[in-house]
């Protein structure tokens, strides 16, 4: 690994195969539920990937985000069950063909993932004294959200997988956790080594949605003005 | 550049370059605003880090995204105006020598960056059918800002600076753009070539905010508990 001084040398373009790297662990991330294995993550391996979302953008670099790190096994069987719960109220809201589909498909690692991590946001921490946060109160909580996408490139680059589980009740997280109230919650992952990285998302493969074409989500100019021959 | 399909290939590791490139671009991504240079970035260029942008993770696989790519001098020029007057009164919530500094600093390239993007969130498109959204509705808008960073980082490797502007009236730039009402404005972006990457953001450079300490917000198993060995 380079040092931190020359991680931040500054300008120099990238090469051929750093920048393939890159597009690598954008194309090749998944949301991963059912591939984990239960061999232990490195504290070293766990510590760059955490150091990687310390060094997100933050708005007025507030960096209002903190990291629990959960290996312990009661925490996680009792987030299990939060997320059991959620998950079949959440199922009451298919029918039919949909809803057997809901009921067949994996939607989180949380006791087969070694480690777990919950990313938060302190809206009342003092660093960055509000600066850009005053016609967007929102953006302190993208913060995080940034923090938790350079943890799951970073993850894929290590060879780890990340599960983001958004079925689950945050305030009883909190609870479990010992989070203060006023403290967000704003993603629950699952992190750990995996028997393989899907060729497409599970969503895609199992024919819950499809992907769209990049081209109906681009306007040139002014909304609803597309690109006709977009670069493909 | 690989095609999707050698991208999407799947598990094979990382390579020692690939995966330099990848903590590259997180260590040496900048939030810039005063080092873009006028030269048009190529469309082909541009619309790399939008279909990096699109693959990013999203909740149920909603992809509830949209990116208004602006080129257009006078929409940028009413753009800044909507940022001159949100920082004018943000200005007024600082007092004595952190005003006189806030004054001092440079908030935004709108204007000399050759493109802006502005990403969106769509909570009421149906695709993904609410999977993964009734516990924490806001997912929707944190896929969204999971788009910005993978397109922030892309465009790093495509050594393409990027600033996110958030001292804006967003209900006024979606009528300037005529974005409908009910899709929320995430973030916009200013997108271009730079004369230099920064060795450290320029807030902490100015002197308006210090990194703190990873280990001040990495906990373990229960916040509070802190690692007393973090690996560094």
């Amino acid at each position: 690994m380079m040092s931190k001084e020359q991680q931040a040398a500054g300008s120099r373009a990238f090469t051929e195969e750093e920048r393939r790297g890159v597009y690598r662990a954008i194309y090749e991330r998944r949301d991963v539920r059912s591939q984990f294995l239960p061999q232990p993550v490195p504290d070293d391996v766990l510590a760059r990937i955490l150091e990687a979302a310390h060094h997100a953008p933050s708005v007025g670099f507030m960096q209002p985000w903190d990291f629990v790190v959960i290996r312990d096994a009661a925490a996680r069987q009792a987030i299990y069950r939060n997320f059991e719960r959620a998950s079949r109220r959440a199922a009451e809201g298919y029918e039919g063909e949909q809803r057997k589909l809901y009921e067949s498909l994996k939607l989180a690692g949380i006791v087969e993932a070694p480690v777990n991590v919950c990313v938060t946001c302190d809206s009342e921490r003092p660093k960055g004294s509000g600066l850009g946060r005053k016609t967007q109160p929102m953006v302190d909580v993208y913060s995080s959200v940034c923090a938790v996408q350079n943890l799951w490139l970073a993850a894929r680059a290590e060879s780890l997988g990340v599960g983001w589980v958004s079925i689950l009740d945050p305030e009883e997280v909190k609870a479990t956790l010992g989070i203060p109230e006023a403290v967000t919650l704003v993603a629950y992952l699952c992190v750990g080594y995996v028997s393989e990285f899907g060729r497409q998302p599970d969503l895609e493969e199992r024919g819950w949605e499809t992907r769209s074409d990049v081209q109906s989500v681009v306007h040139l100019d002014r909304w609803g003005a597309r690109a006709q021959d977009w670069p493909r």
